[in-house]
């Protein structure tokens, strides 16, 4: 029993990931297939990498993650495999599993990765636009039974990373940005509780606001307050409680946030 | 072979309903995972907890149903858990399964239910954030591996229930209210079969609207007009055939509805 | 271990899609349940005929798709089961299966249908209003369990079936029209690369454009221009790099497409 996990921009309306689902279970009969999310937005590479870094570490060892996030479909970009510890990627050397290298690094984890070059692993046609379809899902279902790496590609090591977001130091405190914008509203910021650990008590300034302090969770605070508080990935989080910080202060990923001690 | 399903005010953009299945795999990988729904409202604990009691009675004995619509989360509102005959309930002490519990009386049930306060049972490490992935989660598949509800918690039976909408005889007829639109517009209300039954023909009022007689199904009336049903839960729907209701009468939820007999 | 995809226009809202899983793995719990999309537009059969075109091909033998686009639900319009070729079908008698029977034509597939006509293997209580959750989803199920078309139903050779948009051969090339529009805003047209074969270079009009030449692939041209390639069901394709053609045109399903030879 392998499981394999989608994240795509494809959208739910049209199909794409049934019909990757299909092609999954045809080669691979028992596969557990999870969907990540089919709603990052269309070409946006770097949300695919951020939201794929934010899921992985929680699945079991072994799990293959498929991301598709293709502008390039089709061109010379390679369609690409790796291992990085105990996990799997399957999809485009374009960036998107850049997160998760940066995890894997950070934990020392061993990596592999291959440059997809065996068509007999593939479907029996490949269009130039669906590479989801014809390429990483049988690629996937192959790994989940049980071909290695390099049955499947040629060994690579110059693989096409982003540039991520980094947080810099500031005199008083720290300067970051907003990276994810949830369901919720909630601002999701690349600054983490390690940053910020040395400050003792903050005010955390964006978009022309400042909150003093952190909170510990949502409840701590009236419905319809600016707070501030870790997220479910350590990150520091700027919400509205019971409502939207997205909303309230008309921002999203990008924006700039200033940590200061105080 | 045991079944957990999933309802969540998540949306479907940031992999946390993806994260929650990477999570239950890892604990029991032979379940299997059905999403209800991860568009409640955000915090609207009420129609979670009517959406619930539509679908659990058509899931197969034994099922595990994992409610998330959480405002409460990390503070002192309880994580629990609990048996209704041969269904099981995992999720916040907040009211989303009062539906669940009303349906269990109903039918004379047994119902047991615990305080989740065993940890081990838990991720290693819980955010304050995010109980959905780092106990709720985890707990579901427990049960899923056959782990007794008091070995999970401690039992308890002062639960927290929502004040359900309730309909009201009136001289001629019954007093209610929609309690959900649906995807089509059509508007689901409190009022059902058992309440009209004694009714004869009816007319339904809402919105300074009166549609005279009950339909049998939607295609007895041409595709625009406003009728009156019984909907899949022998609910009293009010529903514009081949249209959308809520769009026409410009009403929600709440909406009060009337019924006369003729 | 079989599998069964769902397509249906209920949204992810309301749970309806959930339940038939609930239903289906109470009959049937080895099943494998694919979602296809559920999103067709309410009502709209021929996109919901379209869209099972596009997958069926990719799913393994013995796959059944269930397909609930029923406006005319509960009324004298059949319930409905067929196998085409290795795959299955179950759903209303409306013309949802409209292409699937094209294609199965096209490749000469034995085609055997039945009236679903026996309430044994039904909910116990079927309502007016959801057989994709009352007669479809049980149905698929005993499919899945091994029983024959004919166990299920009385067989028929009077499908209803839809009229579906076909291209028209001009005095210089073809006249045809979009059918599908994507998530990115691609317009999907009924003209495919075996209808273009024959005509060289060619140009493409659309909502008063004119786009010399096909692309091989997206990466080609420059993000923001509009362009002409093959899809991935080789259909002839116009969209704009990285952005929206349905957006930059203002057009949708029915627009006019003419491509001429150059």
């Amino acid at each position: 029993m392998r499981i394999i996990t989608l994240l795509t921009d494809f959208g739910l309306r049209d199909g794409y990931t049934g019909v990757m689902k299909g092609v999954i279970w045809g080669i691979a009969p028992q596969a557990q297939i999870a969907d990540i999310t089919h709603q990052i937005h269309p070409q946006n590479v770097l949300e695919g990498a951020l939201a794929l870094g934010r899921v992985a570490a929680f699945f079991p060892q072994g799990t293959i993650h498929v991301g598709v996030v293709d502008p390039g479909v089709g061109t010379q970009r390679r369609p690409i495999a790796g291992r990085l510890g105990h996990h799997f990627f399957v999809g485009p050397d374009n960036g998107l599993c850049s997160v998760l290298l940066q995890h894997a690094h950070a934990r020392k984890d061993d990596i592999q990765f291959v440059h997809l070059d065996r068509p007999e692993y593939w479907l029996a046609e490949v269009s130039n636009v669906f590479h989801g379809r014809d390429i990483f899902a049988p690629v996937a279902a192959h790994l989940a039974n049980g071909r290695s790496l390099t049955e499947l590609g040629s060994p690579i090591d110059d693989l096409r990373l982003l540039e991520l977001p980094t947080p810099q130091r500031t005199r008083s405190g720290w300067r970051g940005q907003v990276i994810i914008v949830d369901n919720f509203g909630n601002l999701s910021t690349n600054l983490t509780r390690q940053h910020l650990s040395g400050l003792g008590d903050v005010a955390v300034r964006i978009a022309g606001h400042e909150i003093r302090g952190l909170l510990r969770t949502f409840g701590e605070a009236p419905p319809g307050e600016l707070v501030a508080l870790y997220g479910e990935a350590d990150d520091l989080l700027v919400a509205v409680v019971n409502g939207s910080a997205a909303e309230r202060l008309a921002v999203g990923a990008g924006e700039p946030v200033e940590v200061i001690a105080n």
